[in-house]
């Protein structure tokens, strides 16, 4: 499953070429012989015998890059200048900007956004502070908190080389719920020290979304802020993923006509998103679940389980596999019904797919290269989801968190709750209606401009169903801003 | 010197009239006579007998507007709506926002933005972590950091009460150096949690800006930032003021014809802004300091300062009144030629500044209410300067912080030096010319488009001179950006 030539792998190569009537059309030739893509071709410089040309391609990845352009030099006549990477351009000076909503061009405006006027403002939080989410940026922030150790697949890369996810992720808050969202990346990796720095900057946020802490940490910082902080915590690689993959497996159940309740269920994977599915599934009412790690089928019975030193394990063997199954993944896969992978590529065969029952679910999200060949998985499978975006059903966190925070926002939600993440998981599933739904559509694209908005009216009613306190009242954005009275 | 009505104290009261031809004048005759001045009126609906009207208004502060809508609201046939405060309006929902630079429209778009584009991007600047001020939003982010203890004059108001004001400083940021600045407000106050937190969020920043946190604790927290960490640490009620302060110095002594080596400086005031200023000026020359706290003249013989319990008086002590005089504020004031005040009001009398000498400078900025009235002041002193917009010569730090994180951050600047403060109150001062400076212009306005970019290039300077390493490029707004080349 070598990958096709693709946009995150784009460059531009300016060269200069023989001005002969054959000399563009061959270099395209050469080009997509050796495995490229031309995209774009712009002649920026003309003389009597040389043109100037930008072209702009798409190749597989860096090596396949440099091969092209290796072949491309090696033609008589032509030079290589400057190799652009059309992924770094867009980099370049990071892809945040902090605006000021509000005008400074006078000494009256000054006054208003500044000394002395600002100060009556403070006033009125000290006095009330619940008026920070009406007065201050608290109304609408979000924190994208990380480590910088569980960074995509590239494990731990530190703080600064996170920079580029945190912020795409801050600008996919933007793009999909409108949330101003700021990326905290932490100089540390002591669980205490991230829980205290996190507590200590969370007054001006309107909520926390961890992202990319490494297990097991992640699972203390998460429910340890979780209690100690009164803004909703929400640790996108568990639960989003989880809402993901439940809205996918309900539409998925349907699909091949079975209940959550009955299907035998194979999980790969104990780690944050692993961990984090089940749970979600168990709320839903899962109740044949067994789960395998890297030494297999996890139950009672098991050494490190009994050990006690993994408490992860010991959880999961208390509430799956009422059964007491042991053995390997590939004894678990018999006569299964869904293939639930988090874990590591290319783990499973055709034959352990075959060996599933009839109608069988396989979510191989591993990514980027999943547990097994979705082709090859749907050979067998009715019905196969990837963590990719080049097959059908992607597992997508995009299609959550937006909508969730959006909804824990205009809540003014100070929990995060296993109802909540149900909530938002069966809105998600609904987005696909019942004459829309197969096997190769259980889950809506991340541009359907219904998802984040379906989702966060879910988690806002839940949020407020199960709230003690007065619901807070809606925007209306037809009316007149509401305005404390003078004094 | 009570405040003049103001338009950081302006209401809008929507109010039901009569449709009588007077009715409206009469309204805003009673509104003058209270002391209010109407601003706007607008009529948002009309019957055969009555008029609805929004009435915009400055008055001097909130109780001034209360005493006046009771007044409105005596009248006969009138009646009072809903009253909105246009500070209030344009604070809600907070000042800042957080957008992305990047358009997210298609896949094509997220490939890139987000996975899996943005994973060489990540390996890249693990590889050459420099590479983060190129790749990422630390190229021009400043952290704006409080505890919230020392806010404008309010004192001790806690981080959330602070957010409007750290709010208001980004959007200064922008609005003056086009930096993008993001508040953290800690819900901390103890000195190592604040120095331990700062330092676990420095990774996305260019720099740190340290606001309102009150003596001495900013002075440790200062101090040790800037030890520990590679960004500059600038604390702007410190530094800040220090550089316009300097600067108000250096042309007010233009002015009156004297060297800043050889005037009697009294300074009241040895808290942080105080203690900036006095470290500036003796940087940049100044060798007849007096300095004055709440305790009077500070001399090495004081209880207090021998005991060692104030470390800062101590200093102060060893590096001031080389002529060992003793008493108050006021007998230090006889035959002095500069007054700095950074402390309290109201604590001079008119025969204070008539005792110094021909062609005395008074600098009274305590904030709200000056040390002295200066129109008292300006019947002795040359030069009357001080921290208020309706006066001449306000010593503002908006003239400072945005041209020097500007500097800082083109140069890559990884401390904040003495040197570095010197060139920014030269350049500043410079800003008046020759033929512009007079008694009542020796400071330019906030607003002058030289200020920023005139102290930004002396800052930049000065780093760049000062420092072992190879100066970083300047960006060249023309070139075609500078692009890694692929692998």
């Amino acid at each position: 499953m070598p990958a096709a030539p693709s946009i995150a792998n784009s460059v531009t190569v300016r060269l200069v070429l023989p001005a002969s009537p054959t000399a563009i059309s061959e270099m395209t030739s050469l080009i997509e012989r050796a495995g490229g893509v031309v995209t774009g071709l712009d002649v920026t410089g003309s003389g009597q015998t040389r043109l100037r040309v930008d072209l702009t391609m798409l190749t597989r990845d860096p090596d396949h890059a440099d091969e092209i352009v290796a072949t491309m030099r090696a033609v008589d006549g032509v030079e290589i200048g400057k190799v652009s990477d059309r992924t770094f351009l867009l980099h370049l000076g990071g892809k945040l900007t902090v605006e000021s909503k509000v005008p400074i061009r006078t000494r009256d405006d000054l006054s208003l956004v500044y000394t002395p006027g600002v100060a009556r403002v403070c006033q009125a939080i000290a006095r009330n502070p619940e008026d920070a989410r009406r007065l201050t940026i608290k109304r609408n922030t979000v924190a994208v908190v990380t480590d910088g150790t569980a960074v995509l697949g590239l494990g731990d890369i530190g703080p600064l080389a996170a920079m580029p996810v945190m912020e795409g992720k801050a600008a996919l808050f933007k793009r999909f719920a409108d949330i101003d969202a700021f990326p905290i990346c932490l100089d540390t990796t002591d669980t205490e020290e991230i829980i205290r720095t996190v507590k200590a900057i969370a007054p001006g946020f309107a909520g926390i979304n961890l992202e990319d802490i490494s297990a097991p940490r992640c699972f203390e910082v998460e429910a340890r802020l979780r209690e100690e902080l009164d803004i909703p915590v929400f640790h996108d690689d568990q639960h989003g993923t989880a809402i993901v993959a439940l809205a996918a497996l309900r539409n998925a159940l349907r699909v091949v006509g079975k209940e959550l309740e009955d299907v035998r269920i194979v999980m790969s994977g104990a780690g944050a998103a692993g961990t984090a599915i089940l749970k979600l599934m168990l709320h839903a009412g899962a109740r044949h679940v067994v789960v395998s790690d890297v030494d297999g089928v996890i139950h009672a019975g098991r050494e490190d389980v009994r050990s006690g030193r993994f408490e992860n394990q010991a959880w999961i063997a208390e509430h799956t596999n009422a059964e007491g199954l042991t053995g390997s993944l590939k004894d678990a896969m018999r006569g299964a019904d869904v293939f639930l992978g988090v874990s590591a590529p290319n783990i499973l065969d055709e034959e352990d797919v075959a060996a599933m029952a009839d109608g069988g679910i396989v979510f191989a999200m591993a990514n980027p290269t999943p547990e097994i060949d979705p082709e090859v998985a749907a050979r067998h499978a009715s019905v196969v989801a990837t963590g990719r975006s080049d097959f059908a059903n992607q597992i997508n966190n995009v299609l959550v968190f937006p909508g969730v925070f959006r909804g824990l926002i205009d809540a003014a939600s100070r929990h995060v709750t296993m109802d909540v993440l149900l909530a938002a998981a069966e809105a998600l599933a609904n987005v696909v209606g019942d004459e829309e739904r197969n096997a190769t559509y259980i889950i809506p694209s991340v541009f359907n401009p219904d998802v984040s908005t379906v989702v966060a009216d879910a988690v806002r009613r839940t949020v407020i169903a199960h709230s003690d306190e007065e619901p807070p009242a809606l925007p209306d954005p037809t009316a007149r801003p509401d305005v404390p009275p003078v004094g």
